[in-house]
């Protein structure tokens, strides 16, 4: 069956095997004090303008999220996150299990704004409730929306004006800055944002994602925290050699684009077929709402996730497209599309 | 420089790699729901005579310890470890971040009995001070000594009269199971303990533990704390995978009779010069004391953990051998070791 | 100045001063062991038919509901609220730094019902979600507002369906139990519940709640969390002695009639003088919506709470009597509400 | 039966009865916002010469401990404290349930030196371990025992070499301050520590402590915290008026002194008797070494705590004096205890 429910379904870039078989047998330092660290942590201040940021390798998403914010946040502050975040949804709890309230708001297309940000600020006036301190966004968000230059800088203004952090989850990041509709590059993200991370799983790394904190005040002993949390790799090296290798031939970014490009195909074939979606998205996640007749024929030949709970007529689906999707998979998907759709 | 710092220095043994790329397009589902999780699962479950444990994959064994805590314990819970154990040193406080105390006690060569945990239970005797319901071991030892069938039946008896659990960090179980002295089975743990875990990351895996709960009272939920603790790989396969190779034709037993071999001829070594040592261990983990002038002699050339503080005199250094130690290394050490005490 | 501000603006009825300082210096024992919490948790036993069940004296209520879901619930496990419910809002996200998330739905009302449990555990699929496992609801509301013994009947269907457990706040219980709409009884609450408590602080009390247990998977070990998380009182029998006080001679009940019937005796007024009102509250808490100007009329002699931000024409407001507000306070406030309206 | 178990067995000194009934009826704003905590706090703030100190009131020690260090704290930090401190004994865990580890070390008396906390601090070198941050001292100690000038300066001095805080439990810190070896102000504590609290419940309260921080950076928000753990009393007036009343005329010190006079009068005649103690106390608590049958013999008279499981002829147990314990009942104690010994 082809599967188009995740980008994490294959295991990582041929590059990426190559190197680790090149290194297999050398002896690195543990707990992510290697030169592979270092050459990826270099590389990435480097690609973001930022030589002053610490970096840092995690092994998931969840673990960056819940790491970084037990980290950044006092035990009274709370984050701020669109009611569809992840962290709102989909990590079991995580931000409350490290003692935090995440403070949700319905957020059009899964993006929050300064304006729904500042309300939910004006909303705790004193201390009988959460003190909110930071801004959760993700790039691309659930929704496989984007953000654009303007919109992150009117967060950051916000932000700025009430005191709050702003961190971005790029556990989809690579997608959302290589899409045809960004204006967002690497040095922006650290310029207008406290602490993001770029992330590796869902981009042709086994594991891995890259925090880059640029916030100085959030940078002091973070590496406890990970320790403490679980979230520090005996065999760090792992992460710090995937971002090296994915980073040194402009692999990470072309790893997107390819992904980007079989979603883009996607879409236009659903599109053509007169398909709507929940949202518009531009990255590598697309969201059609396909008649339920249609959806049930192609769940018998096709792998994907449906989205909500839909109605009698219709039932939203996620697509999702890796660094490893196949063109002639996209064209069996759309061929049998048609075929169905023809009735 | 030839290092014995530690056994996770190398990547992973070249039949996984092999298995690695082998499976590498392939879509698997995600977080640990593949067949290569289900049939390294049963294999475990087969070598531990266990069939109705449950079995999860985890990265490493700081988050296997901690979130097995987290999941058996009640907010007003401690466990009760050896003042050496891992959760009370070298986790950063892990357990105690997750609420809960670690109730220590000077435990000779790195081993609770009996006798010890009664010591402890005893001081704990109302609602003012926590309630100890763990006793958190380990084979082999911080010290790499190993407990005996014996003693570990001891162990579960006390366990059983007081109303404790016993948990066994596996981190290095391979090489307790392999060594000479050793007369426990799997089979013996999965039935003498609550849970515990094989250790991957330290005997020849790029990562991964996996976790073996054999009481039913603790397996309900276990996958939402380890989603909820950063714990559950995307591409949890890769763990599963690779327990299925090591596990396939005994490369996991293989490996850590390698790493004991090698560790046995350091230790012939050092005593036939003269070395006397922290702790009798028959594991891939020796610590031997040396004169001050030879440690500093010897850390010109290998790498190495110094063990304390040592005196004027000695220095206790801790040296560990893995899957991947050369004899030639060995040798080497042993060469250098001859001609600087000859000095 | 005339407060309407809370019920827990004064000190305690005259009785339990009488029983206090005719206690004062004998010698109880610490810690809630002592006579009078044994006869306060009796008393309690016999009026709500529970003979079994567990009482528990607590300082106040945010400790009280803290203490109570940090004993009750799984790390993974999370509470159901009105989004409106006092853990959801006002106590400072104590229920997130004790690990757990309170999921929030809108409640007309605020008042949860069979239905709208449903849809929030029906939203809770897997292990990447929290496990919704505890109904919050508290009566009377935050609104001012009760539960008919229907709909805390159908509440306790609906979690015996999806095996939740159902807690009540009863901070202003008194007031919900003694006003003319309420079809309740200590007993109902006791058969239909899993725990709920019985306010004292903002009935006359000192300070004080008395926690009820009924559901004996929920006892063991409570007074291990009620110490551990600070609110387990050292002269414990200071509470004891409370309840007790006011329990005997049926104060308790008389004390929130009283408040009863001086909120009633304003809302009569407000809506003589044409007010509506944020809820249809029949308990102490009252929220008519005044004209703007009337507001700020009154507030120069008059303590109240704004409820809300209100708009330009009207601003919603909360007026609390206690059992120890006067008629004349109310009669003066109505009065010079009168002059205001009359312009 | 004649109680010498603790020194919170009793209600409070009459004059705070006559002031809570004096205020009994009069409105008070809410969470410690009023008249009387204010006054309370300038009095405290004047009497240790720290004008600029936030002074916050807390239901208890329990309580005023935890919520103090998880203000202070970051998650990977860490309290020394000696092994026989009340966080690290008698609190239930509280400390590791705010997520911290209590780092112990036996302390001879009861009492931590600088050169202690210098061990502990060496034994924790990097993020693999806890971060020592905040020194835990009690004053008097659980021991009865009691920290002079010269040694809390030169814990002092050693906490601005390492970079922790000094934070001083005053639970029984009115008796430490007015036994005759004393050579301590609250001044004194004011300077010395960055933050500390002088207790009401076993002086002479009903409860009540009273948290002095004075070091800047431990201020922020502080009141958040409290109210998230439950520790912030809807009528907090009451234990501001309870300060105020006590501190007004001396009545705070003047307890301590009655209490440590019926104790030196105590230890003077089991001294005198023959006796010999645990440690020596100068404060309301002392623990002489009783003869078994004699202690079997009080016990059948008079209550007091054991101390420690004793050995065949001896068993160390603990008697404590408080504000109201009468002299008469002091001689009927060493009467008898004449008596016994005479046998």
């Amino acid at each position: 069956m082809i599967c188009f429910n995740n980008d994490y379904s294959e295991g990582a870039h041929p590059a990426i095997l190559q190197a680790l078989a090149a290194e297999n047998l050398l002896q690195n330092p543990g707990y992510g004090m290697d030169a592979h660290c270092a050459a990826a942590a270099a590389k990435i201040r480097e690609l973001a303008c930022c030589p002053k940021a610490d970096v840092h390798f995690l092994v998931g998403g969840t673990p960056c999220n819940l790491i970084s914010l037990t980290a950044f946040l006092r035990p009274h502050q709370a984050a701020i996150a669109a009611q569809t975040g992840h962290i709102a949804v989909h990590e079991s709890g995580s931000i409350e299990a490290a003692g935090h309230k995440v403070c949700t708001i319905d957020a059009p297309q899964g993006k929050l704004t300064g304006e729904l940000v500042r309300r939910v600020a004006a909303e705790h006036t004193d201390e009988h409730m959460v003190q909110p301190k930071l801004v959760f966004v993700s790039d691309s968000t659930e929704l496989g929306t984007i953000y654009t230059k303007a919109e992150l800088t009117e967060l950051r203004r916000v932000c700025d004006e009430l005191g709050l952090y702003l961190y971005l989850d790029g556990a989809r990041l690579a997608s959302a800055l290589t899409c045809a509709e960004n204006d967002l590059t690497l040095a922006d993200l650290a310029q207008l944002t406290d602490a993001f991370y770029l992330g590796g799983t869902k981009n042709g790394m086994l594991m891995g994602e890259a925090l880059v904190i640029t916030n100085d005040a959030l940078k002091a002993d973070f590496r406890y925290i990970m320790k403490q949390r679980g979230g520090m790799l005996a065999k760090g090296w792992l992460i710090g050699l995937q971002f090296e290798t994915l980073l040194e031939n402009g692999l990470y970014f072309e790893n997107a684009r390819h992904a980007n490009a079989m979603s883009a195909r996607l879409r236009g074939g659903l599109a053509a077929a007169g398909c709507r979606f929940v949202a518009e998205s531009p990255t590598n996640q697309i969201f059609p709402i396909l008649p339920r007749a249609v959806q049930e024929a192609l769940a018998k030949e096709f792998g994907f996730e449906l989205w909500g709970a839909g109605d009698e007529a219709f039932q939203p689906v996620r697509l999702v497209c890796s660094w490893a999707t196949k063109q002639e998979d996209v064209d069996a998907f759309l061929c049998r599309l048609g075929e169905v759709m023809a009735g």
